[in-house]
């Protein structure tokens, strides 16, 4: 791609200097990118009241304006614009409504100390994004256009930024395959759309830790699968299972894994376990990136963390349930946790597992996970100077 | 759900005997399903000039009006309704477009000898449809009601059943979560539509066999998985492959399993073997419905056709790749074909495996799935008395 989009570049400056209209060079050239520097914008004429800081229940808020991009087979991508928020239409024989050819990132837009709006390492969700887009078969693009893009949108809508603790401005990119036709196969139209939204504090009252069910009879992801990309398909098979855990009044439902029940997600985040191994090492141990777990943000922020701390073994590999149970009555186990960007660390107390209730010791005063949220939110707050990227006109 | 109906029912019947307002019982009740005697309908002011039935594209041509049905958990279902084919609208946080809460049937009204239009056994696909519901944790309904509701849709479009052999109108109802907020959980909202259109002959050429594609790197379903639920989510995975195996001059992907490679789906249809097995009996062998397979309507309707002829042995067991190539070798493959609503049945001719292409036998003339072929569209196009559903004013 990086060297169709330098062939486009040379044609267009070729062109131009040529003074070839741009406009025929872009249908001609089918883009293999779009560009910031396209944008449009058309701002609201009635913007919505915000709401109260202490009230953002997550995914229910978004802000007056939305991005959008087309992307046809025959003409590549078209101009990113930014218009009010707005319903999307589509024919009913829409492939994404009968396929689920589509996939999204999760991002967030923080509000520093300092008044500064910072993005926390987007170009990683724009990498993932792009292999999550091969995977469906769906176009990619130039992850930092896309960015310039998101930072525009942002900036329009600046003012819905929460400046509560701990609160910030949810990103989701989505692309989804919209191509009106039946039939199993790539999709030649698509869309690609950014809505933006306020959300709190995950937690209500702070870190609360959570009771998981882990019951084996489901799978999230297997080998051969998709489980290591963000496509739509990952979360439909979990829902019904999520709604059994809360019936059974556990808050999330820890994903296993193989004959060794392999401990490999916990809800929609990746789960570390904080332990003393069998050789009497400290070691932080989270599922390898093998296919079947999310290669997620913020669990490489944590393990990059601790492996610049120094301060024990940090391991990726499998761990089994097996491990844990043992780990567990030899007092080995010191914290196990999600991690995600949502809420960034999210403590568990207790697996449901085998008709037993595991009790996680850590209650009360998960350090290490504590830790690492410090440190990351004060990287994400602008508390410490850190690779963030800052948002300016 | 029948004890809940008959609950509303006898709840009715008093509130009606005793006055009440029927409109208040129905929002107190949160009706468990929809009604045909609630439809109502929309007819449309400018007719679409129908395609030609030799030029009948799968998937591309709709007749003039669709069916909606709303769905909240508030207020339970709403009143069917038929309109002019119409785009839908959605928020852009809409879970369906994020998550793949969505799920689908395949079924097709065919044109008799006799001028009778006819279903096949409809009461299949929505059985199947209920229980994919479910475990999407998406509402269920009275399977009778939407078939009565479909009956109409199809006598107001009857103009548009093709009248050409082996052509007929492909059904397509569908269910999807619309709740306009994001986060991994049940749909508060749904919408069932069904959309309606010509189709052709599924081979442009008559049973033209196909050359499939066999990557074990690839995995379709898994225990513990979705792969028998007519899910949109096991779709979106299969879209990549599909292209690398047309990439590969091959038409669709044979779907393996496990370490014995076993032969589980074929592109989206079951897969049949006819052959003389290991201890020299005639045998039609097809995967067991363990949770990796779809329960193909076509698929069942093929083995209660050959049960009946009581010809050769019946067996639903896995099989894997090395049995194939052995039998292969020893000349005891008689047959391998696809099954299902789209093309009936769909000969195999070659399997591309570990770098080598394998021949199966029975190219040119496939003696058995040619009699499936015969005896199930007999059925559909009323050449035969059967349990064909007719659809009458």
């Amino acid at each position: 791609m990086a060297a169709i989009g330098r062939q486009v570049f040379n044609t267009l400056t070729y062109q131009v200097k040529h003074g070839i209209y741009l406009n025929t060079v872009r249908a001609f050239s089918s883009p293999s990118t779009f560009k910031y520097a396209d944008l449009t914008v058309e701002q609201t004429k009635s913007p919505q009241a915000k709401p109260t800081p202490d009230k953002l229940l997550f995914g229910h808020h978004f802000t007056d304006h939305m991005l959008e991009v087309d992307w046809t087979s025959k003409n590549g991508w078209g101009k990113p614009h930014i218009s009010p928020l707005h319903n999307l239409s589509f024919h009913p024989a829409a492939k994404v409504l009968h396929y689920g050819i589509e996939l999204f990132e999760g991002m967030k837009a923080y509000m520093g100390v300092d008044g500064k709006i910072r993005l926390f390492r987007p170009m990683e969700n724009m990498k993932r994004m792009n292999k999550t887009a091969k995977r469906c078969d769906l176009p990619t693009f130039d992850g930092e256009e896309l960015i310039s893009c998101i930072k525009k949108l942002i900036l329009i809508d600046r003012e819905w930024v929460p400046k509560a603790e701990n609160s910030s401005l949810y990103i989701r990119p989505t692309l989804i395959g919209n191509d009106p036709t039946l039939g199993v196969s790539k999709s030649q139209q698509a869309l690609l759309f950014v809505i933006v939204g306020p959300v709190g504090s995950y937690f209500t009252t702070g870190l609360e830790p959570v009771t998981l069910m882990a019951d084996p009879k489901y799978v999230r992801a297997w080998p051969g699968g998709c489980g290591s990309y963000k496509m739509g398909s990952n979360y439909a098979p979990t829902i019904e299972v999520q709604s059994n855990a809360v019936k059974a009044k556990c808050q999330q439902v820890l994903w296993l894994y193989g004959e060794d029940h392999q401990l490999t997600e916990v809800g929609t985040m990746n789960l570390f376990m904080y332990w003393t191994n069998e050789e009497g090492v400290d070691e932080l141990i989270t599922h390898p990136l093998d296919g079947l777990v999310l290669p997620g943000v913020t669990r490489s922020s944590l393990i990059k963390l601790a492996e610049e701390w120094g301060e024990f073994k940090v391991t990726e590999k499998p761990y089994g349930m097996k491990e844990v149970v043992k780990a567990l009555k030899e007092n080995r186990v010191k914290e196990i946790f999600g991690a995600g960007t949502a809420c960034v660390v999210c403590p568990v107390k207790e697996i449901v597992y085998e008709g037993e209730v595991l009790q996680i010791p850590a209650v009360g005063q998960p350090k290490l996970s504590m830790r690492f949220f410090k440190e990351l939110t004060d990287i994400q707050f602008g508390r410490k100077p850190s690779d963030m990227v800052e948002i300016v006109e």
